[in-house]
C-alpha cells in the first residue's frame, strides 16, 4: 500500500507499506546477487532490496536453501526483498527453461515481497509488430500471474519498446488490473547508449497511464545522476546493481557523472571512503578490496542522492535540482528539453504552492510548470479593456514602484479608462500588480541579465496581448527593450487599486472566475499586519469571510468564505464530494480519506483550498487537498483531504 | 614558493611550498580560534590553517602561550599556519590599538609561516575618493611590512573597493614588492548580499594584475558553492571560518547552498555524519554535540568540493563543474555570466588541449574560452575564395559526410573555383573540415535540440562570412535552418582535399600562418593508423617531419620539424628563449626552468609545441610548454617546459 507524501512535479516523496514494513520512497533497491557476499547495504540506508528468482531456482543449492530458509535469510536481509523473474536472462539469451506461472508460484514460495512475472522485454527501437506482438504475450503473463499469486504482491513491467502508444496501450491495460508496482521496463539499453531524450519519452507515455496510487520502479537505472531527472517524471523506485558493477570495472558513481580510478587524482565525494583513502592507495590494493570499497563509496553516494532527492520533494525545489544534474552531459540537457514539453500533464500533479522560491537557472526554466499554470490561469481574471505594462523592480512589485514612473507610449492615442496593469518581469511574464503577493510572483528569483530567450519570451507575450486589449500603454523601458515600436507619448493613469481590488483578483486567480465577486462584495473590513502591511484578515459585516496566508499570499477561506464560494460557484467547482458513510466525520472537522471519495473537481491540484460537499452538494466542510483531482480519485486509501473546519 | 601542476581558464592546480611543507592548491585553509577547542581539521584533509594574530596578542594568556610555544602548539597544528592581522577588527570596530609594524613582527615572533600586514578593508561601493585614500594607506603598510619581516613569507591584500581600476592600481603596485601571497579582501559583503557579480568583477581585476607565479587567496570565501567559479578566475587558496559559524547556527553547507537543519527531513550528502545521523536526530542532542557534527559535515563537504575542483582542473573540466554549481542561485547564474566577458583575458591562461571533452550546456557555453580562440585562430588559416557549408553528421566530420549531400543553394550564380568546406555545428559554430581531428573539434558533445541562441549565434556568423568571401554555397539544411534566403540551386563542388591539404591546415591553425607550408611542402610520405585510418607520421624524402597526437590531433614536430619552422617563423615566433648558463642543458634536452627564460612568444599557450632557441635565435631543442607566455616570463623557478628533444 502506497501513501503520497510530498509533490512536486511528477515526482513524490511516499510511504510504501509492505506487509510490516514501511519503506520511505523515493527509494533505492540494491540488488543481492544471491550466490555471492555482499555489503551490509542496510547500513547504507537501503530499506529494500531485489534480488533475481530466476538466479536462484537455476541453482540446485540456492533453490534447496531459498525454499527450506526463505528468500530472506538466503541473501540475509531482513527488510522486504524484491524479485525478478528472469525476464532479463530472457532478453539476453533468448529463452529460458521455466514458464511464467512456475516462476510465479516460485517466488511466492520462497517468501518474496514482491514478485514479478515473465514479462517479454522488447528493446528500443523494435519493429512496431513485434513490440506490438510481445506486448501481448507480456499482458497475458501478467493476468496468468495474478491469477496464480496467492498473498504476494506482484510487480507488472509496463512494456512497449520506444512506442509510446504502446506504452501507453500497456499501462492502461496493467492499472485496471490488481498490481501492487508498476516497473517500467526494457529501459537499460536507452541509458547505455546515452539516449535520454527516447527515455524521457517512454517514462512520460507509462506514467501518464499507470495509476497514481501504485508506485513505479524505473527498472535497470542505478546511476545517481538520473534520480531526480527520473523522480520528476514520477518514478518512485530505482534498482541499483550499478553499484557493484561499477565498482568491479573500478568506476566511481556520482550524481554528476562517472569517474575511472586511473583518471582520478582526486577521491570524488564527501563519503567516508573518499576521505580515508586516495586513488592512489585504491590502486595499489587488492582487487577484492578495492571492489568493495568503491562499492561502499557507490552506494554513499547513490543513497545520498535519494535523499538530496527526497529533500527537493519537500522543498518543492525538485526542477532545481533537476536542472543542475541535467547540466553535467549535454544529452540529459536534452532529456530535460524533452520533459518540459509535457506541460499540461505535469501542471495537474504539481502543488500550486510550495515552500522553495522558484530559481530562473536558464531559459529551461521558462518552460516551468509554474510559468505554463499563470498563463493559463490568467485567463480566470475578467478582462479589462486597456492593459498598462510597468518595468519591474523590486519585489513585492506593488510596493516599490517609484515615484516617477518615466515616460510611457502607446500606439496610437489613447481614450479608455479601464485599465489592468500589469508587471513585465521574467520568467512570469506579465504578472497582475494585484497579483503580486500571491505565489510564486514574490517568491522567486532570476539573473539580472536578461538571456535572447528571455527577452524572445517576454516579446511575444506582449505581441499576442495586443489582440486582446483596446488599448496598451507601455513604460519607456519595456518599449525599448522590447523593441515594441510604441510611438505616442501618453501620461499613463495612475496606478490605483483598492485592497477589495486585490482580494477580488486572487481569488478569482486561485479558486477561478466569479470567485472574488462571491467572497468580497460585502462591506469589508480589512485587518492588516501591522508589521508587513499584508492583508491577514477579511471580515464582511463583523463576519470573518477569510484570512490570508503570509507565506505564498492564498485566501484561507472561513466557514462563512466557503459558504459563499459554495453559492456561488456552481457544481463541481472546488468540490471534493464524499460518501454517505463519511459525512459525520466530515462534518466534525475530521480528514477526509481517498476511500469515501466519490467526485471532485477536475481543476483540483495539490495544496488548494477546497469545499467539501455531500451527494447532494451540502457543503460539510472546508479543507486543504493534499493531493490532485487525479489521485484523489484514484487513491482508495490514505488521507486525501486535510479539513480546516466542518459544518458541525 | 608556488608551482603550477594543472591548469584550465584561469585556473591551476600547484604546490605551494612554505617550508618543509607542500601543500595542494586549490587549498581550503579552515579557520582556527586560537582561544577555542577545534576539531582536528587535518583529519578532514587540512594541510594550511588560518589564525587570527591579533586575537592572540589582546589576549594575555594567550599571548603569553604563543610567545612561549609558538603559534602551531597554541592552536595544536603542525602543518604551515597563517596568521590575520586584525584588519578584519579593524573594519569591524573602526580602530585597534596596535600598529602595522608591531603586528608584523609579532606573527614573526609567534612564529607563524605567512603574515599578513594591517591593510585597510575597504568595504563595496565605498565613496571613490575614501577607497583611494585607504589604498595609499594599505600600500605603505605593505612596504613597512616588507621591511620589518625576517624570515616569514608575507600575504599582502588587494583592496581597492568595487573600483575595477583601484584593485588593478593595488594589484600592479603589489606585484612589484616581494609578497609570497596575495589575498583579496573586503569581499565579504559582496558574499553576504549575494552580489556574486560585482565579485566576479573584483577579483578579475585584482587576479589581472597580479603576478601568476604567486598563489591568491579569496578571503572570506569559504562557501564550497563559491570554490569552482573563484578558481576558474584564479583563486588559489580559501579560507574557512564558515564551517563553525555555520554550524553554531544549525546551518549545514553544500556545494549548491545552504540547508537549516530545522528545514531538513534527509541529511543532505554522502559523509558519515549524513549516513549515521538523521535530522531529528542532531535536533535533538546536545548543542555543542550538535554543533560538532555539523561543523563535520562542513568541513567534510567542503574539501570534498576542493578535491572536485582540484580533478576538475587535472581533467580540464572546469567549466563545467562551474555552470553546474552557478545554476544553483540566479546570482550566481550572473556571476558565471559576467566572467565569461572575461574572453581575452582567460584565453591566455587556458591551455589549447585538455583531457576532457567539451560540453555544451546551455547557451552560456558558446561564450566559453575555447569558441572564442577557435574564431580568433581560424585567421590563421589562408582565405579562400569561395566557401561551402555543409550541415553537421557525426564526428569527426570528414568521415561521416553521406553520399547524397542534398540541395545546395548560393546567393548568384557561381563561377570561382577555389572552396574552403566548413562543417556549421554547436558550440564552435564553423569548422574547417581539414581540422575535424583537431581538439576540439571531435572531442566535444551539444544537445539535439537547437535553441534559440545557438541559433542566433549560428546565424551571425554566416551573415559575417558574407562579406569575407566571392560565393558562400550552403546545404539545404544550413539555409532553411537559419533562415539565409539563399535562393539559387547549385551544384557543390566536389569535396575533395588531400592529407597534406589537412596537414598544412592543422600547421597552420596550430602555429600559425605560414607553419603548414613550412612543414609540408616536401615530398610526402604519410603513415596511417590501420586501426583509425589516421595519420600518425609524416616523412620527407625519408625524414620524419612530425608525428600527429591521436588524442588531440596535435602536430608533434620531429627535430627536422622543428627546424623547417625554426627557419620559416619569423622571430619570436612559437621561441622561447633560453640565456646562455642553461644553453648545454638545453641542447642535452633536458626540461627548461622559468628562471633560464629570458624571453618567448606572447601566443605561446599551456600545451602548445614550442622551439627553444638561445639569444643569437639558434634551434636549442622543441618541446611542450606547461605554462603560458604570461606564466613562463613570471615565474622565477619550476618548469616551464617540458623538452623532448634537443640538439645535442
Amino acid at each position: 500500500m502506497f501513501e503520497i507524501k510530498n509533490k512536486d512535479n511528477l515526482g513524490r516523496t511516499g510511504i510504501f507499506k509492505i506487509g510490516d514494513s514501511k519503506v520511505k520512497t523515493p527509494a533505492l533497491m540494491p540488488v543481492i546477487h544471491p550466490g555471492k557476499v555482499s555489503l551490509d547495504v542496510k547500513s547504507f540506508g537501503a530499506e529494500i532490496v531485489i534480488t533475481n528468482a530466476y538466479i536462484i531456482y537455476k541453482n540446485d543449492k540456492l533453490r534447496d536453501l531459498a525454499l527450506r530458509w526463505g528468500v530472506h535469510k538466503l541473501i540475509g536481509f531482513d527488510g522486504p526483498v524484491v524479485t525478478d523473474s528472469g525476464s532479463f536472462q530472457l532478453a539476453e539469451y533468448g529463452d529460458i527453461d521455466i514458464s511464467n506461472r512456475e516462476i510465479v508460484e516460485f517466488q511466492e514460495d520462497i517468501g518474496a515481497d514482491i514478485g514479478t512475472s515473465l514479462d517479454i522485454p522488447t528493446p528500443p527501437y523494435a519493429p512496431y509488430k513485434k513490440a506490438e506482438k510481445d506486448l501481448e504475450i507480456t499482458l497475458e503473463r501478467a493476468k496468468e500471474a495474478l491469477s496464480s499469486r496467492k498473498n504476494m504482491m506482484l510487480n507488472s513491467v509496463v512494456q512497449g519498446s520506444t512506442y509510446a502508444n504502446l506504452r501507453r496501450r500497456c499501462a492502461r491495460e496493467l492499472s485496471r488490473m490488481d498490481f501492487d508496482v508498476h516497473p517500467i521496463g526494457a529501459v537499460v539499453p536507452l541509458l547505455e547508449s546515452y539516449d535520454y531524450k527516447s527515455l524521457v519519452e517512454v517514462v512520460m507515455a507509462s506514467v501518464e497511464c499507470l495509476p497514481p496510487s501504485r508506485p513505479r520502479h524505473l527498472m535497470g537505472a542505478g546511476h545517481p545522476m538520473l534520480f531526480a531527472l527520473a523522480v520528476a517524471m514520477g518514478c518512485d523506485l530505482f534498482d541499483s546493481a550499478a553499484y557493484m558493477l561499477y565498482a568491479n570495472d573500478d568506476r566511481l558513481l556520482t550524481p554528476s557523472g562517472t569517474y575511472k580510478l586511473d583518471g582520478l587524482k582526486e577521491m570524488p565525494c564527501s563519503c567516508n571512503v573518499c576521505v580515508e583513502h586516495t586513488p592512489q592507495e585504491l590502486q595499489a590494493m587488492d582487487k577484492d578490496k578495492r571492489r568493495d570499497l568503491i562499492a561502499a563509496h557507490n552506494l554513499y553516494v547513490s543513497f545520498a542522492e535519494i535523499r538530496r532527492v527526497r529533500q527537493a520533494i519537500s522543498d518543492g525545489s525538485l526542477m532545481e535540482l533537476v536542472d543542475q544534474r541535467c547540466r553535467a552531459h549535454p544529452r540529459l540537457l536534452d532529456a530535460y528539453r524533452r520533459l518540459l514539453n509535457y506541460q499540461e500533464l505535469i501542471e495537474k500533479y504539481d502543488p500550486v504552492s510550495k515552500k522553495s522560491a522558484f530559481f530562473y537557472t536558464g531559459p529551461e526554466s521558462l518552460k516551468r510548470v509554474e510559468v505554463y499554470r499563470h498563463h493559463r490561469r490568467l485567463n480566470r481574471l475578467p478582462k479589462k479593456r486597456g492593459l498598462v505594462l510597468l518595468s519591474a523592480y523590486n519585489k513585492p512589485y506593488s510596493r516599490h514602484v517609484p515615484e516617477d514612473l518615466g515616460e510611457f507610449f502607446s500606439q496610437a492615442p489613447v481614450e479608455i479608462d479601464e485599465w489592468q496593469f500589469m508587471v513585465v518581469d521574467i520568467p512570469f511574464g506579465i504578472i497582475p500588480l494585484e497579483l503580486d503577493e500571491f505565489y510564486p510572483f514574490s517568491q522567486n528569483e532570476s539573473p539580472s541579465t536578461l538571456d535572447v530567450e528571455s527577452e524572445n519570451f517576454i516579446s511575444s507575450i506582449i505581441k499576442k496581448l495586443e489582440g486582446e486589449y483596446e488599448a496598451i500603454i507601455v513604460s519607456g523601458d519595456v518599449n525599448r527593450r522590447f523593441n515594441l515600436g510604441f510611438k505616442f507619448r501618453v501620461e499613463p493613469p495612475h496606478i490605483k487599486f483598492s485592497d477589495r481590488d486585490r482580494l477580488v483578483a486572487v481569488a478569482d486567480y486561485q479558486f477561478g472566475k466569479g470567485a472574488g465577486k462571491a467572497l468580497f462584495n460585502g462591506n469589508l473590513q480589512i485587518i492588516k499586519s501591522k508589521k508587513t502591511g499584508r492583508i491577514r484578515y477579511v471580515y464582511a459585516d463583523d463576519e470573518l469571510i477569510a484570512s490570508i496566508r503570509t507565506s505564498d499570499g492564498f485566501i484561507i477561506p472561513s466557514w462563512k468564505g466557503a459558504s459563499l464560494l459554495h453559492s456561488s460557484l456552481d457544481y463541481p467547482r472546488c468540490r471534493v464530494v464524499v460518501n454517505e458513510e463519511s459525512e459525520p466525520f466530515a462534518r466534525e472537522g475530521k480528514n477526509i480519506f481517498a476511500k469515501f471519495v466519490i467526485e471532485c473537481d477536475k481543476n483540483i491540484r495539490a495544496n488548494d483550498e477546497v469545499l467539501i460537499v455531500n451527494e447532494d452538494d451540502e457543503l460539510l466542510a472546508t479543507g486543504k487537498s493534499l493531493l490532485c483531482s487525479e489521485e484523489i480519485l484514484d487513491f482508495s486509501h490514505g488521507q486525501v483531504i486535510k479539513t480546516r473546519r466542518g459544518r458541525r
